[in-house]
């Protein structure tokens, strides 16, 4: 797996995740309950951001969590210990090299980890195997074609364009929520029910303006501003135009809209 | 109100609002059904493509439907006549010149209409006026930078910018949608309750991509070529390719996604 860009890591990104989990996870995980007994593996599970919710919402389930980062199973570890959560098992691991053998989970779980491969179709094939016959893979992607905001500005556009570009530059797509059904037909996958998952913060909803617009996205794009400027995409000034412009939608009346995407297959 | 360019012209024009109509109706309007005795204002009803579930969905109201279009106007009645509701009139009138007193409505209805619009909050701040206190003002609009689809194309994006560009020319934002909320403010109305309406059409929702992403959506696109051609938007091949470009998310592997919004606001 490439490292040239994936989230999740550095402080202020960990804080970012956490916050986002918070606001997040009732719109993308209430759903999402594992039947006491089952077997749940967590592919990617970064500093367990989406694991908390996951586990502690499934107490009966054991949920077994890889990744190929060890400090982020370190953080992940953490922090579901410091939650008294007790169903969970970390494993170092590649998403192209899994220790477990075909059928070995009844359901599995993959969250933000798409969108940063290069192969996406070929992970999902990888993990639709490990699922037995009548359990299930849920996906979770966002998409940032899905972003839309007033007061409208091709300088925040231009900043959430340099995220975009960074990622595929490292081989992923920001945009990959609308194809998760797409790419699982071409997995050899079963049909999928997917479900938009949307976003919609204004002066009405002063928790997802704090949560999602200013502390959620703001934060992602502001955290690549380095990166977007060591790699020419921006100039300091422009950027930082595009970073108020996306704060000034967090105002009374300002707006702010995402998509994320939801699939779940159940396997033959 | 500016003829230059308004839906609802033309024989193929109404069979793709009475396709959509529909095909959204469910979507849009499941939970606007007014009280018995109430007086309900449907401000430009056009052909009568809402009027027909909004007056069979509460059939103890009395819908009072205006257009400045005696022709729509005629189409309107008819339709509504044929599928039975007697619980209407009909009044040709100008959103700028309304006959009416204020506070004459229990409640106030208006879809896919300020999207044509110069001057959307002006009219708003009429139509709130027509509400007695304690009644609502219910506000429909789509949105065409909601649009997403798989495969993305460049051809399918210029088709869709001919469109906005010749509503922004007649004076109208075919954007308008993700703006309701900061609108109604500006417009003077307690906040409203702003909930977006995500149309998801993929080959797991045939009756979506037949009837959203085929015989609305991609119709209304193929409804402005001749404008846009004569506007100089566009050439005939390049239309054509954009117009393959959204039938091809219509493919079993293809997804096509857009966002209404609705507001509703209780008059104070």
């Amino acid at each position: 797996m490439s490292h040239a860009y994936v989230h999740g890591y550095g402080h202020r990104e960990q804080e970012r995740l956490h916050d986002q989990a918070r606001t997040l996870s009732e719109l993308l995980h209430h759903d999402t309950r594992y039947p006491t007994g089952s077997r749940v593996l967590e592919a990617g599970c970064g500093t367990g951001a989406q694991t908390l919710t996951i586990a502690a919402q499934s107490p009966g389930a054991h949920v077994t969590c890889i990744d190929i980062s060890a400090e982020s199973l370190a953080h992940a570890r953490e922090r579901t210990a410091a939650a008294g959560l007790r169903n969970l098992s970390f494993q170092q691991a590649d998403l192209r090299a899994l220790p477990f053998d075909a059928a070995s989970f009844d359901h599995v779980f993959v969250c933000f980890v798409l969108e940063h491969l290069p192969d996406p179709v070929d992970v999902l094939r990888t993990l639709l195997r490990l699922v037995r016959p009548g359990g299930t893979l849920t996906v979770i992607e966002g998409d940032h074609g899905s972003v839309m905001f007033h007061p409208e500005s091709a300088a925040a556009r231009h900043t959430i364009d340099c995220q975009v570009q960074l990622q595929a530059r490292a081989g992923g797509d920001a945009c990959i929520g609308r194809r998760l059904q797409p790419l699982l037909r071409a997995a050899g996958a079963a049909q999928a029910v997917v479900s938009p998952r949307f976003v919609y913060a204004d002066a009405s909803r002063p928790a997802w303006v704090d949560g999602f617009t200013r502390k959620t996205f703001t934060a992602m794009i502001e955290g690549v501003k380095d990166e977007a400027l060591a790699a020419g995409l921006s100039t300091p000034a422009a950027f930082d135009d595009g970073l108020r412009a996306l704060q000034r939608t967090a105002e009374p009346d300002g707006v702010f809209c995402y998509t994320f995407f939801k699939a779940v297959v159940q396997v033959a």
